[in-house]
């Protein structure tokens, strides 16, 4: 193998497929990344097994020549040193060479790296999805799916399937859900469908897939296609090939636990309500779960407290937009409320609660497609 | 005590102070910050025995007014909460009360703190510096001082005295000198004094006051005046008093290390030779201290290389700008050299080497005050 190749492409593909590499895995060769020169360009590979991504560099793109002079072949070189010889290179190209024994010598200018590699045949193969199942998004509607439930998904193993985003297509619309049973997170995606074209429920990705995916994916207009088959899930882009295997087990039901009334209705600026709750919280940092206290009072004023004795004690009160029904006192986790203020990026906000012990919702004023759920804290 | 405050020259003072906060003290009162009022103004202090910052807000400066409504008093906050909360207050203004039980309320907009505070008479008396000893240098000039010198102190406690820079004065030049044992530091600044206005020796500075007063004074054309005694030194600006103690013992005597002629010269360019040293030593990483070689070669070329047999190897050509005396081979720890070329502004340097057994000096080319010494390694 060998190729002459662009600095600053390598780069950007070296830390495309770091997301999906990890020195905890079981598989020594899969703390390398593997490297593959064909007459169409270069592509490397990371996998930890359960993420694997491709990034393809093609020979040339838009008039740019990208790699030159490719003599095919294929090695694995290892990643705690790759990545930082390549950054650190005098030139802007470079001349990578591996021999038959899997020496990989890499030129940039007076400079002349030899790197142990290894055998690319004994890197595991990726597997080939074949499937219909797919639908295509633009990049920016993904992000926003992803970082609008990912933050949810439960970060304990006690039930392996509540660490995944739960993605589900109903009634005209691509529904990203996440909870870890003390709050929820829901958006809807109306999208229109040919018939028969796409057809799936139950699909459990991993929060860590999505967090990664959505750190590679740039925020734009580009598309990204989504195939799934029974355990795995890929998204792909032009250059770039992100599969994750996908979580066993049946997702819960969580529709039903989302009130249909409510017994008061608060609006809010969500700036304010965020800032808020997050002073009050300041010096509930030692109790578990940063609980603060919420209480209606007159003329549409919110009090919200926290108390711990040793420190001291916060009260803000808050100017609403307006406050329905029945008069309440409530207690809740600061960081989930924050947590779900933080990704709305609506104005206002409505919390409905229907009562001290039961969950409430938080939605955008005027995006009926996001949905966050919270349990209060029995603390009153 | 009670005064309305800025919230942005607050969080300024906070902040200088918090550098010398520590929760590993034995006395608690020290993890708190002293706030004292008076009728000039607001005073915060912060100590860890061994560095403590006054930092000052004047009621009024250059027409803006900073603080109002000064009742005069003085109570100590948790500096575990304190600059969060002032941070994250809503308005511009902050009321902050303390009662005579040392409840401290801090008020801004709808926000209401009410801290536990202490007793500031319980707070250790800083020492009243009584000297004459005392210089002025820009800050600027003192922030280079630090920079070209205290990344060389011993990092180990073995010989605590090297843990410090040593201060001198001799023939019209202050001196900042530092040394780990392995590399040695230098920075001679020429000064005019008036006679007696200034005399000390083995002043010894903790190497981590000078970083910690680094971050803290603005790279500019103001003044700072360095007073020091027989166990503490004084840095003052305008707002700002910095007091750390000194180290006690004899700092060693350097000069006679540094080696009077030379047997090879090396002229390089200063990024170029960086560069190349820190490629080098990439695949260095796991053999303590990142040790490479070099070795002169024909032509005013160098080659530095280093090997980890089980990760491969590197070979750096540099072509440097002229090579006298000897031929030399020597290995030495990449970092060591790395830390000393970064320091060094100009474009090009001059290396002196005695042998590939002993220590080799770096200097600016045009630059004389600057002087660091390297021991090498023994592996040829």
């Amino acid at each position: 193998m060998r190729f002459i190749i662009q600095r600053d492409q390598l780069i950007d593909s070296i830390q495309h497929v770091m997301k999906a590499i990890s020195s905890r895995v079981t598989i020594p060769i899969l703390t390398g990344i593997k490297i593959e020169a064909s007459s169409e360009g270069i592509k490397l590979t990371g996998s930890d097994s359960d993420i694997s991504i491709e990034s393809f560099i093609p020979k040339e793109e838009n008039g740019m020549i990208h790699a030159e002079e490719i003599t095919e072949g294929s090695v694995v070189v290892q990643a705690k040193y790759f990545p930082d010889i390549i950054r650190k290179l005098p030139l802007k190209a470079v001349e990578i060479v591996a021999d038959t024994n899997f020496q990989v010598t890499i030129k940039s200018g007076g400079a002349e790296f030899h790197l142990n590699g290894q055998d690319a045949t004994e890197y595991p193969q990726l597997p080939v999805l074949h499937t219909d199942n797919c639908i295509t998004l633009k990049n920016a509607v993904l992000k926003d799916l992803i970082k609008q439930t990912v933050f949810a998904v439960s970060t304990v193993e006690t039930r392996p399937i509540l660490t995944g985003v739960n993605m589900k297509l109903e009634e005209g619309s691509l529904n990203f859900v996440a909870t870890d049973s003390h709050r929820l997170a829901s958006r809807k995606l109306p999208i229109e469908l040919e018939k028969k074209q796409f057809d799936f429920n139950n699909v459990v990705i991993p929060g860590k897939s999505l967090s990664e995916l959505n750190k590679i994916i740039e925020d734009n207009e580009d598309t990204i296609t989504i195939s799934v088959t029974e355990n795995q899930i890929l998204f792909q882009t032009k250059h770039l090939y992100f599969l994750s295997r996908l979580l066993d087990g049946n997702y819960p039901e969580t529709s039903r636990l989302i009130p249909d009334q409510s017994k008061t209705v608060i609006y809010a600026k969500t700036k304010e309500l965020l800032q808020a709750i997050d002073r009050a919280s300041l010096l509930a940092k030692e109790n578990r779960n940063n609980v603060v206290k919420l209480q209606t009072k007159e003329n549409h004023q919110l009090e919200i407290t926290s108390n711990t004795p040793e420190v001291g004690e916060v009260v803000e009160e808050l100017s609403t937009d307006g406050i329905e029904g029945d008069e309440l006192k409530i207690s809740f986790s600061a960081k989930y409320v924050i947590d779900a203020l933080r990704i709305i990026e609506e104005e206002k906000v409505k919390i409905e609660f229907t009562g001290a012990m039961r969950p409430f919702i938080i939605r955008p004023m005027e995006n009926q497609h996001i949905l966050q759920l919270i349990l209060p804290v029995r603390t009153y």
